[in-house]
């Protein structure tokens, strides 16, 4: 239920922000997904003939599909705005919160270089943790060619960047000393200086470092346009209501290959083991392997399994074992027709409504409604019928209303409410 | 998009009657689902063997998925009444409207005989019909008990009797001269006559026959129990605000053979070449089959893509290519940020909000909107800012509405109230 109650929030948010629903099937031909993950990734495709003797695989994201559409229809509107939420298979050795299937939730805008998507795409990682109830977040982000042509004038050849990338990603884990000893193998000395110096230094402010090598940065044509994007960017959220949350941080890499531009990571400080609940980025060549013709894009994808372990870590999950709000006792075997109307009468009010079948004693009834976690429980027996009222009881406190049976539906409302 | 809003009246009618989600993984052991489903159902398993060599299938149903739940977890409290919407897959040859993967959406109580969770199984189905906006719709119901007992009374063999029901089911569509044609090479003359002489004559009424029939029903203990079930069901749905559309039909049968009892389907009589958009029963037998066990249960499937299709037809489709109720229009390409805001503040007052990324001229991004079927168009440019007002553009009449630049939400708010 938490779940579903955290996939109804996300899907809500998206829809805000005009994103529309796309389904696309689980199977896919083999040869849509293959070159697509690099050899790790493409070990972990769960792939098989089918009884068309066709090469099929179960999908392992959901952006190598939407790139496969956009391909596949090029009558679609741009920019196309589209959200996904469904399962992904990899084949994993599971540990925990790790499956071999599990939901993805993304947002992408595909066929525009307006930094203003990437804007939005952002705010709408914002909103999510908003009205899913998260006080605090971070979501921090920076320009993969504003590292890539860091890495360029720190005369990296282009083979080692992704590595060198991945490495800085861990800065905050594991320090300047961890990222130097890990490429210590791949960069000489030298080349590790000429990194770091471009680097902020310890406890420099983004803002007063970004100032400090504006200069160098402008003389690299591409570092120059990383630069440029990510100021831009910055001016685009720096007025918005949670723009404390928006943190550009050059140290943040992101370690898929793909990502062209923007790169995006929110995470909880109250979590913080978890790791990151949103990553995403701008991928502006992808389609281009189905279409042969680049088309821009920019998405994130919301991790559910971690936002549902957060919340439950921090108290925000409701735990019940009921979607009901009021359980109709069965009082007696002869009212069950009655009571059957009953609880349909108040379904049509609104009121989620469960009815218990067998007249077994109340006592035992209660229990039920407790263990699922149902608010109310309503009595209505022959003798209230004699007397044309009802009964509710609130069971967190064992308080009892006895309330006329034709205002049963708003009594239990104003109830609800109350306790709510 | 209106699968998407289809889906959430489904999910939010189970829940208001007390059902919880359930989520199962799409991949099975194969032997889970072998030999639940007949020789024929049995070849359209997608199966394979995964990198740990285990043998797996896609699910070809929810209904042995959750079977295999509940014998996996004795501890779940009884009656479990769990929703499950999801995917299955069968390597069927596709036609139209039958497809290799197609969404489920079951809804089950499980580990109780009382009848009164049929009525509420055949309520569920009826209050989804409502909620969508079906004004007519008819939901049949019928009892396997009674009927078998009637093959028994006509000595039919216990081996042709799912043949002999499955011929009867079609008995309205082919008449009885079709079904006696489909039986003739199964059952001899006597046999044939001594069935009829059970059924209904033509244009007689159900309840005249049961209380003509009712003396020779019960004479016969299977015949005998299906009877008073029926009779208590239909007693239990008599009072119901939509008990018109709720009846018995001693000539359904539905072709699955794991139907213990109760049996249901439902038709829209304006789209009757849809077929059934419910159907289910009760099944006590089925999970036994796990546990060694039988554990009672009842449930009903809708139909999302016939549901939908019937709602394209009748016209009760919303027919939108966009989730958004308004599109901020880029005026000049220096007001970008503040109208990203401004985007951002309507989508704070719960408004569903789009922003136009680039500068182009007006009437082309007012054709964007008209294309995705967006109805108010926001116009804020310098000029506005000077004058602190906005412009709202009512794209389906082309009226336009200038309105202080604070009262913009509410504005956009009564507009779309006023064309709802």
């Amino acid at each position: 239920m938490q779940r579903q109650r955290v996939l109804r929030v996300i899907a809500e948010t998206y829809e805000r922000f005009g994103f529309v629903p796309l389904e696309t099937p689980a199977l896919e031909y083999a040869d849509v997904l293959t070159g697509k993950y690099g050899d790790e990734g493409e070990k972990l495709l769960y792939r098989f003939r089918d009884q068309g003797d066709r090469e099929v695989a179960l999908r392992y994201d959901l952006t190598v599909p939407l790139a496969r559409v956009v391909a596949q229809y090029p009558e679609l509107p741009k920019p196309f705005r589209r959200y996904q939420i469904a399962q992904v298979w990899r084949a994993e050795n599971t540990q925990k919160g790790r499956f071999r299937e599990f939901t993805q939730c993304d947002v992408d805008v595909v066929g525009t270089e307006n930094l203003l998507a990437d804007g939005e795409i952002i705010q709408v990682a914002a909103s999510v943790l908003d009205n899913l109830g998260f006080e605090r977040y971070i979501i921090r982000f920076n320009n993969r060619k504003l590292l890539n042509g860091m890495l360029s004038l720190a005369k990296i050849p282009a083979t080692d960047r992704i590595t060198v990338l991945r490495s800085l990603d861990k800065w905050q884990k594991i320090g300047e000393e961890g990222v130097r000893k890990e490429l210590a193998g791949i960069l000489s000395e030298h080349q590790l200086s000429d990194i770091t110096d471009l680097l902020p230094k310890a406890g420099e402010e983004f803002f007063t470092w970004s100032k400090r090598m504006s200069p160098k940065f402008l003389t690299d044509a591409l570092a120059r346009e990383g630069w440029l994007e990510l100021n831009q960017l910055i001016d685009l959220l720096k007025n918005s209501p949670n723009s404390e949350a928006f943190q550009p941080d050059i140290l943040l890499a992101r370690g898929l290959d793909y990502y062209t531009g923007t790169i995006i990571e929110a995470t909880l400080p109250d979590a913080p083991e978890l790791g990151s609940v949103f990553g995403g980025g701008r991928y502006d060549k992808l389609i281009g392997m189905f279409t042969g013709k680049d088309v821009p894009a920019v998405g994130v994808a919301a991790g559910v399994d971690r936002l549902v372990a957060a919340m439950e870590e921090l108290g925000m999950a409701e735990e019940r074992a009921s979607t009901a709000d009021v359980l109709v006792l069965m009082m007696e075997k002869s009212m069950a027709a009655e009571l059957h109307e009953l609880a349909a009468e108040l379904r049509d009010a609104g009121i989620k409504t469960e009815l218990y079948y067998d007249a077994v004693k109340l006592d035992k009834q209660l229990k039920y409604a407790d263990k699922l976690g149902i608010p109310l429980a309503l009595l209505y027996g022959s003798k209230e019928r004699e007397e044309s009222n009802a009964t509710l009881k609130v069971l967190a406190t064992k308080e009892q209303k006895t309330v006329h049976r034709e205002k049963v539906a708003d009594a239990v409302k104003r109830l609800l409410s109350a306790s709510a």
